[in-house]
C-alpha cells in the first residue's frame, strides 16, 4: 500500500547518473536505475546511498541496485558512484531525474485575477487561486489550487506556492521561494494599546519580506510589521508551524525546526540552528551561527557562535550538567538530610567544653 | 447565544434508546428525549449520563429528562439507562439519533476535477473542492467545500475531509478517516544537504499512507517520507496543531494530544498515548502501550509499557520526584550554607590535637 | 525593497492630527503627514512616537517630520503633539488616517452561496468564498477570499475573517471580531469513549461562541463543544497558532500570546494574561486577572490576581528562584561532596570515646 518514488518514465543508465554528478563508477557499468531509496526501502532497480562507512554492513544487505558512497564498500559487487558529498549528489540527482513534473503551465480558467495583475512567461496557476489587484508574478512560479495572492504582493521567479497557501497584502517573495500549504504570510502583528482595561488593536501597517531561496513549511505564520518589514532572508529555511512576529528579521541560511515560535522585533544572525518547539522571547538579539538546542526557551541576547539550551536559556555545557543533576535532586536532597543527623550527632559527640 | 444539541427532527421514546444501546430502564418509560448533554447543560428534554457515582448528586441537581448510568442514582424517579459503560453507550445514541444530518449527496458544480478521476458512489463532494488528476475517492465520501485532494491520492470509503483540507499528490488514507479543517497532508519533509554554507533541498519523493479509523485534528501537519512512506496506522486519533515529520510511523490505536511534535523517522508502537506539547525528536524507538506526560522532551528510545515525562524524558516516578524538588532548591541551597556553617564551626570547636 | 506605511491619498496637517486625538500641538504646525512608522524607520514625512523618556535620545536622530510624545522631547524644534497615551493615540490616528481602505463592497459573483442566506448591507464577500445554507451575516462584515462559512453560522457587524478561514457550522461570532487566515473555529473536540482497545468518537454536537471586539490570529484552532458552547468573551485578543479545546470558557479581555495550548474545559477569568507556549490542563479553573508565565505548564486551578510560571506552574517568586539555581545543581552537588569528606574527617579527628 505504500508508494516508492515516483517512477521516472524510463531508466536512466547508471553512467548517466554518474557523469551527472561527477562521480568515479567503481564496478558494472551494465545497470539501469529507475528510483532513489534509502538503504532499506530500497528495491533491485533502485540506487541508494550511504552517508558513513558504518553503515556498509547495511548496504550489503540492502536490495539496491547500486550505491552512492564517499568510501567504497568492500567486497560488493554492485556498481558504487564514489563521490565526496553523497547527499549532495543524490539531491543533484532527484531533481535532475527523478521529482514529479510541475504541472501544466498556464492559467486555469477557474483562477480569479484582480484588475492590474502582472504576470510573468512559463507559470503554472491552479485552479481557484485568487490574485489581488495590482499583484506580480514572475516568470516560471508554481501556484497551486487554492492559493490566495494578497493586493500589491509581489512574488519573485520560480516560486512555489502549495495549495491553500495565503500571500497577504503588499508582501514580498524573492525568486525560488517555496511556501508549503496553510501557511500564512502577512498575518497582522500582535499589538495592542491598552486603555481602561480594553485592548486596542495597534493597524500593522508593514509587510513581510522573504528573500531568495527561502523555505517555509506546512502552516508556519509569519506576522507583517507593525512599520517596515519582517524580513527573511536568502537561503533561510522554516520548518512547520513555527510562528514568526511581526517585525522579526531571521538572518541568511538559518534552519528553524518546527513548532519554534519567535516573538516580536528579535533579530537573528546567519546560519543560526534552532531545535523543534523552541521559543525566543521578542527583542532579542541573536547573533551568527548560533545554535539553540530543542524546547529551549530563549529569554536573553546570544552572542555569535554559542550554543545554548534550557529554559531560561544557557550555555549548552551548563543546561546539559543542570539538565542530568536535576534527576539526583532526592539523592541529594536525602544526602542532605543525613549530612544533618551526622553533625547533630558530632555535636553530641564533642567534648563538653568551654 | 449559546446552541444546544442538534435538534433530532422528532423526539425519541425512550425505551427506544434503552433497546439501542440494550440498557435496562429503570423508571418510567412515559419519556420523550430530544437532545443529549452533560449534567450541567441538560434540559428537562435532555438524556444526560453518570460516568461515576461521585456524580450522583450534580445528576439530583440536573434538570435533565433521564439519564445514561452503570450504577442506579439512589432515591431519583426520573428513568435511567442502567448500561456497563455509559460514555460508550453514549457515543452509539449520538451517532444513531442526534449527530447532523451529512451534506447533500453529490459533487457540486464549481467543485473542479482533473483528468481519470475515480469517484465512488454516494459521495458528498462540496463547493470549491478542487480534484487533481487521477485521484480516486471510494464510496460514501464526503468532501468538504475548498478541501484540495492532490493528483493520484487515494481515499477510502467514508472518509471525511473538511473545508481547506490540503491532501497533496500520492497520498493515500484508508476508510473511515477523518481530516479537520486547515490540516496538510504530504508536505515535504524538512531535508537538506549542506555544502558550502548552503542548504540543498532533498527532494521529499515519498508520500504519506494513514490507515483505517484513523482522525486527524485541525491544522496538523503530516511530511511525506523523503523515500517510501510516513505511516499512521489504524484507529489512531490525533488532535490539533500535531507536527508529524517525514518517515515517521504511528502504531495502532494511538493517542497524541494537540500541539505535539514527532521528529523524522521516529517510529511508535500500538497504543502509545502522548499528552499535549510534548517532543520526540529524531530516530526514536517507542514501544508499545507506552504514555509520554504534556510536555514532555523525548530523547531516547522508550521501552513498551513504560510511562515517561520531564525533559529530556525518564521514567515517570523519576520525574515526578525532581519535578516537585525543584521548588525547594532555596532551601536545600540554604540547608548547604548552613551545615557548611556548623562544620567549620565544629572544626574549631575541636581539640587541638594532632 | 521593504514596503513603508500604506500611503495615504494626500498628506495630513499636523493640526488635523492633533485635533484628532486633543493633543497640544507644540512647535510648528506648517507640517504635512502621510505616514506613521517607529523612530529608526521614519521617513521625514512620517509622524512618529516616543513612549517614555528614555527615547528622546532616539528620536532625536530619527528622521521623523514630528513625535507623538506624552512628555515633550527637550531641545528639538520638531513639531510635537502631546497627550497623555501616545500610543492610544496612534492606534487612533492609524485607524482614522492610515489603514488601507476596505476592499470593494458587494459579494463577488464566484462565491457561493448556500439556501436561506441573510445577508446585511454593506458587506465585502470576496471571491470563492463559500457560505452554507442558513448562514447569516451582519452588515459592514468583511470576508476575504477563500473563507468558508458554514451553515447555521452566525456573524455579527463589522466583523473581518481574512482569507483561508474556517467558521465551521453553528458557530456564532459576535460584532467587529477579527479571524486571521488559516483559523479554524469549530473543528471537533478531541473526545474518545475506550472500549476494547479501541477509540470511539463522541460526536461533538455543541458550537463555538465568539463574543464581540474579540481578535484571533492566524492559523488558531478552536473546538466546538461536546455539548453546549466553547465560548471566547468580550474583548479578548489570541495571536496565532493558539488551540483552544472543547468547552473552554475565556473571560473577557484576556492576552493569549502565540503557540498556547488550553485543554478540555477549562475556564480562564477577565483580564487573564498568557504568554507564548504556555500550556493549560484540562478542567482547571484560573482566576481574574492572573498572569501565565511564557512557557508554564499549568496543571492546578490559580486564584484571581496571581502569577504563576514554569513546569508545573507555580507562584512566579517560587519559580524564579528555583529557575536560576537549577544551574547551580553542579556545585551544589560538588560542595555535598565536600561537606561529606569533611565529616569523615571529623569523625575521625574525634577522640575516641563512648
Amino acid at each position: 500500500m505504500t508508494s516508492s518514488t515516483q517512477a521516472h518514465p524510463a531508466p536512466i543508465p547508471i553512467e548517466e547518473l554518474a557523469q551527472c554528478v561527477q562521480a568515479t563508477l567503481q564496478g558494472s557499468s551494465d545497470v539501469l536505475i529507475s528510483g532513489l531509496s534509502h538503504l532499506e526501502g530500497a528495491t533491485c532497480s533502485d540506487l541508494s546511498f550511504v552517508l558513513k562507512p558504518k553503515f556498509h554492513e547495511v548496504a550489503k544487505s540492502s536490495a539496491a541496485a547500486a550505491f552512492l558512497t564517499a568510501q567504497p564498500i568492500p567486497d560488493d559487487p554492485r556498481p558504487q558512484l564514489i563521490c565526496p558529498n553523497p547527499m549532495l549528489a543524490l539531491v543533484t540527482l532527484a531533481q535532475k531525474f527523478f521529482v514529479p513534473p510541475f504541472p501544466e503551465r498556464g492559467i486555469h480558467p477557474t483562477a480569479v485575477t484582480g484588475h492590474d495583475v502582472r504576470i510573468g512567461p512559463d507559470v503554472s496557476i491552479g485552479p481557484l487561486v485568487t490574485i489581488g489587484d495590482r499583484a506580480q508574478i514572475g516568470s516560471g512560479v508554481t501556484i497551486y489550487a487554492g492559493a490566495h495572492i494578497g493586493e500589491n504582493s509581489v512574488i519573485g521567479d520560480d516560486c512555489i506556492l502549495y495549495p491553500q497557501v495565503s500571500l497577504l497584502t503588499n508582501c514580498i517573495l524573492g525568486h525560488r521561494v517555496i511556501l508549503h500549504s496553510g501557511t500564512v504570510i502577512g498575518s497582522d502583528g500582535f499589538g495592542y494599546a491598552q486603555h481602561e482595561g480594553r485592548h486596542h488593536k495597534i493597524p500593522q501597517l508593514g509587510n513581510v519580506v522573504i528573500e531568495d531561496d527561502v523555505e517555509i513549511g506546512a502552516n508556519v505564520t509569519v506576522d507583517r510589521a507593525t512599520f517596515g518589514s519582517t524580513i527573511i532572508k536568502e537561503g533561510t529555511k522554516i520548518d512547520n508551524q513555527v510562528q514568526i512576529a511581526h517585525n522579526v528579521a531571521i538572518g541568511e541560511h538559518c534552519i528553524i525546526v518546527a513548532q519554534v515560535g519567535i516573538a516580536g522585533s528579535t533579530r537573528l544572525g546567519h546560519h543560526v540552528m534552532i531545535g523543534g518547539q523552541a521559543g525566543l522571547v521578542d527583542h532579542l538579539t541573536i547573533g551568527d551561527q548560533v545554535k539553540i538546542a530543542s524546547g529551549a526557551g530563549v529569554t536573553n541576547h546570544v552572542e555569535s557562535n554559542h550554543t545554548v539550551g534550557g529554559r531560561p536559556a544557557v550555555a549548552h555545557n551548563t543546561w546539559r550538567k543542570a539538565q542530568v543533576l536535576q534527576y539526583q535532586l532526592p539523592e541529594m536532597r536525602n544526602e542532605l538530610r543525613a549530612l544533618r543527623k551526622e553533625i547533630e550527632s558530632l555535636k553530641q559527640q564533642l567534648p563538653k567544653t568551654s
